[in-house]
């Protein structure tokens, strides 16, 4: 099955990498040959200058296209993905380096690869993000939202509510609250398992917890989730982080943390293989062989 | 919201426990004073003999009876709801001694507990059941399937797929495949998540692999699993067994797993609240208090 | 095999607990009636005034008695071991509550455990403290180092150098680096093994890795440890901090950790056992039983 | 500093190699240059005929050569090395493919690497085996004894002691024994540390333990440990397994493990680095980077 093509296209860079700008231009190049309409996200074109392509704030480009395409990596993607979720775009990562858990249209093949994309035949996800409030002011999440304690040496103290149940009370470094596109980031490195990115599930990982009975524990994805401050610890030695970035502090000692209402449309080469991603992400490269 | 009371109810009972006649006899004693249709599940019947209650098959008991009473803990409610998840009967679990994760109407204080519970007042979930299958034959699982190695002492190899798609393949000592209802069984000892209940997925968790990125994994509850054993692996090293008892060949090297098609009515007392049962069995009592 | 009587007893106790005075009063009592010297550490005299015993400073306290008595728990002990650590001063820790790793006489009963011990019937144990420096200052630790992030939410990196060999580049939240001691505590939480503190080893335990096949690594106790920051790393944004309360910033971005060339003099009623306590303190309470 | 000249030496390959044969054709013609005495082991002679160079016992070669060159990987010099542990005879490794822990010197570049080695420029470590004592049967081990379930899906239990003392009671599939060695094989797979081979230790490793505090443990290198299988597990439900290979029955329900009297000498090329062969095995092979 296949779906109707991309016409207006915005372009979104990474910031410092030093090949981007000889990726951009070609990719522009290549657009431009297809016919299609393209905008450069504003911030990009003040970073990379001369690429002769219309800026566009990125709220406006949200609005105008119908696909975005990320250059970098996830971390890039991530930051784009946050900024567009409230609109209907589709967002499409290429990456510079590495394959990406998101950005998986490798750079050196994208000719290639954008060329059926452009016309349709993609596969397409949805992926939700978190909403974290603390103290009415409101974030994104692709990944997680992340408590963790600042400032100060010692374990943290806080309460974990799911729709107004108490689930516990913990003394740890902070916990982590993941997104299934989140389980491959830092949630996997506190000990947290691997979630299929199609499960509507949220997953709750403690970081260097006290108790050592306490586990990473998956609650659904329409869950109200809160950690409340309290015991010994003074809100302003916690943070709560969404995606490694913007820091919050909890005044009022209270982090909610739901599913945010829109869902973002990733778009990926036809036949995508999550599955794959991980084998080569994560190394599981070793092949049947005869015992030594 | 309340339910209609139910007015058939059958008994099953644990063998082998001191204090089971004892509990049976209170529980008979009580459901004939509130004129409750009762029977016996026959094996039970014939391990207690003389309790003065009918004795049914447990097939007849499923067609007949609106309510199970499960007299034991976990696992003779496990071995209840393999045998009764074709049927819409309703399963309860009575624990003779400490809290069950799902057998939660605790025996001393059955009668004041049972009283609401008859009359409609409980709250109920739907638990979903795996379905393995290997060389033709199917067996059920509430808690997990698990194939491991048998009667050798090194490592299994076998590849894992996932609704056809290649997922890895792996060196280890074998793979638990668990429902949410399992996570707290076996899946936790080999480092698995919790799975809240509500959750349609189904947990793949590695036992002892040798590729150290290797992680449990978590996938949707439809998923088709299969693993097929390979390399220097012989079938009759590897057993599948379902929730810790029967034990399968895979002859032909391939077990398959998918959710079964009905679900089980599990039964609570009102307010029925997973997370401190929870906190319950995994000793998470720890409180606010200063630090040393 | 018996050791001499102590004579001469110096107090420290734990500061703002309710019960101390009461245990400090019937302490003394006892001491008073045994015939012993007593003295108290200055800073609980300063505290808990009108004890009615001459105060000393903890470091005429070194020279002058041959046994510290601890009251508090296994922090005041950890302190006290640190400011103690040049001498050869015996310890021993009294717990207000639970038993403790390090403080296992009960207050409750200490009036007969300390009898035999004060006539020189008692188990002895040498504990090792690590010594760490940065940028030419030096802290002692008991229990452990803990390198970490410090006013920032991503991973930092840095490197591992083990005798002037690169053991490993790491991004993670951090490195404990434990002494057997340490071992039940942060580095507990961390994911480390308990060590015997017989051993004379020390335990690197990273904290969140990002790499997964990174893991606890025991090497032997005369070990020169170096941390180098590195990568994207600045030296602002990670501490060294010791038992969790000396906090250190690296400005020059080498933290060094060797074992203290002064051991730790810790006393223990006859018959003391480690794993008694590890069962205690672990919850491995279960006995075996009947399965369900 | 330097060592003697090694004068004779006996060569054991791994059966069943496809590229052994040519391997030890070149390593025998390059002795034979260097003017060596040399044997080779006699199952070697036999599964790997017409190398020309006289055949004798492994127990004969033990005392007649001061060097065994295993040629294969770590399993195969796993084998020699507990067959040689009585003797002064000193250890080499020739690794036909990858890097090994043990088996260090690579078969593309063995001319270049053995000829300072055999003349005396080498690094020499003692490693020790472990020693396993069930029913009058001994058996070496050098990587590990592992107690494990045998013939059934659920738990075993038993209890650990260590010097007389009661460590604990355990339900699991079993329980790791790891020397240092024995701490990068099967010990990691089940969440032990990495243990540097200088430690005179010994690792006890739970596998998917049912009590979660239960943890990975050190003890001292000269501990006595003992394993009494109790509960419901008979004793025909457990094996202890020494290297993955020699499988013993435990009739009377009692597995003792301590260190064996005689060690390994262990030799590799100058400037030999454990952590470079960490980095290299566990594929810590990160290096600083740019962030995302």
């Amino acid at each position: 099955m296949s779906h109707p093509p991309f016409r207006s296209i915005g372009l979104i860079g990474k910031h410092g990498d030093p090949g981007i700008r000889h990726t951009l231009e070609r990719l522009i190049e290549f657009l431009r040959e297809l016919g299609r309409e393209i905008w450069l996200e504003e911030e990009t074109d003040r970073r990379i200058p001369g690429l002769g392509v219309a800026p566009l704030s990125i709220d406006k480009m949200a609005r105008r296209c119908d696909l975005a395409m990320v250059v970098g990596g996830d971390g890039t993607l991530l930051h784009a993905a946050a900024e567009l979720s409230d609109f209907d775009i589709a967002l499409l990562g290429i990456n510079l380096g590495r394959l990406g858990f998101l950005a998986d249209v490798p750079q050196r093949d994208m000719i290639n690869v954008l060329g059926p994309m452009l016309r349709g035949e993609y596969d397409e996800e949805r992926r939700f993000l978190l909403d974290c409030e603390v103290g009415g002011k409101r974030r994104k999440a692709f990944n997680d939202v992340v408590i963790h304690k600042w400032n100060i040496a010692r374990l943290i103290e806080f309460e974990t509510h799911v729709d107004g149940r108490f689930v516990n009370f913990q003394r740890s470094d902070g916990l982590i609250i993941s997104s299934p596109t989140g389980s491959t980031a830092y949630a996997l490195s506190g000990g947290g398992p691997l979630v299929h990115p199609d499960l509507d599930a949220i997953l709750l990982v403690p970081i260097c917890p006290h108790t050592l009975s306490n586990r990473p524990i998956m609650v659904g994805g329409d869950s109200a989730i809160e950690i409340r401050i309290c015991g010994n610890t003074r809100t302003d030695e916690v943070r709560a982080t969404c995606d490694g970035q913007g820091i919050l502090e909890p005044h009022d000692g209270v982090v909610r943390i739901t599913k945010y209402p829109h869902t973002i449309r990733l778009i990926h080469p036809k036949g995508h293989d999550y599955f794959y991603i991980l084998r080569n992400k994560l190394g599981w490269s070793e092949a049947p062989r005869h015992p030594d």
